[in-house]
């Protein structure tokens, strides 16, 4: 089962990294794969923490891929790292294992070493689903054709009008700016 | 903003009935707005009190439309309901009052008595969302031309294939073996 979460790893100068990408779970291991070449890939071989924010608010999913990372931090508990301030839980984790280290794709096998819980579950949302989704088309506009590109848009704009409340419907909005603004938006 | 969640309503016969249901969150007040007909709306006019169960576990709310009613419950701590069990997170309601009570969609204005959290949100996961959405057109598949349908499912069944635990893939099952079922599939 994959989750899509915010993962935080710690920068050469101390600094926290964040980046939303889905997690493995695999019993009680959690399993990061970040592409190369990313920063988070270079950060986890530099230093083995990191902080899983289980984070409910898309609009730092799409803030993180829309140039928006400035959000509220605390220090976590057991790892020499922050997470984010306004999450509902957060799992703290060191690395036990890295597979497959030199591919494009090496896999890091984490240690849960703390669970942190601050807020109840809300709830499904289809808007934030909806959002989430369209996140992950917005990172695949290079490969995609524009013609699914909004025909996918379209139906999941339908969740959102529908279900978002004001976080969502920002999220979606720099989304879609986003979109506009890319290179191939012109084919449109 | 609309959160899709169940509800438990007390039957005549003092059990609890649940339904997967959207819920506005309208400031502190959460609104109901049950069909009519609806053992739901029945239950509310009969009863002030409610359950919202903030479940993850997609299987629940496919279960409740495909016949599968059997969930564990344990006792509310101020309601006179049950609670499923095993969910993260729960909000006890008392009705304050009720807007449009004759029409085809009443609405029930809610005041939270107690917020229950039980574990840990666990980050989002896409096949729980497009399991949802399946289940929404399960719900429609008498007004949605069949070639809709399919579409739709297949682009949903991309995310189920992707990020599905044992959880996801067993509710979306459920479904596809509804969604056969039903006599417009005959159409296909």
């Amino acid at each position: 089962m994959i989750r899509e979460v915010i993962v935080g790893t710690r920068t050469p100068e101390g600094d926290t990294h964040l980046a939303p990408m889905g997690v493995h779970e695999h019993e009680q291991t959690l399993v990061l794969a970040p592409y190369r070449p990313s920063c988070t890939l270079d950060n986890l071989l530099g230093f083995n923490q990191a902080v899983i924010n289980l984070c409910d608010d898309v609009c730092v999913y799409v803030g993180c891929l829309t140039g928006r990372r400035d959000w509220p931090m605390v220090a976590a508990h057991t790892v020499q790292l922050q997470r984010l301030r306004d999450v509902p839980a957060h799992i703290e984790v060191e690395v036990e294992r890295v597979a497959s280290a030199d591919s494009g794709r090496p896999r890091f096998y984490c240690r849960k070493k703390y669970v942190g819980t601050h807020a109840p579950f809300a709830g499904f949302n289809r808007a934030q689903a909806a959002v989430l989704e369209a996140a992950i088309l917005y990172t695949r506009l290079d490969r995609l054709p524009t013609g699914q590109v909004q025909r996918e848009l379209e139906y999941l704009g339908n969740a959102v009008q529908k279900t978002a409340g004001p976080r969502e419907q920002q999220a979606w909005d720099w989304l879609l700016e986003g979109i506009a603004a890319h290179p191939g938006a012109a084919r449109k």
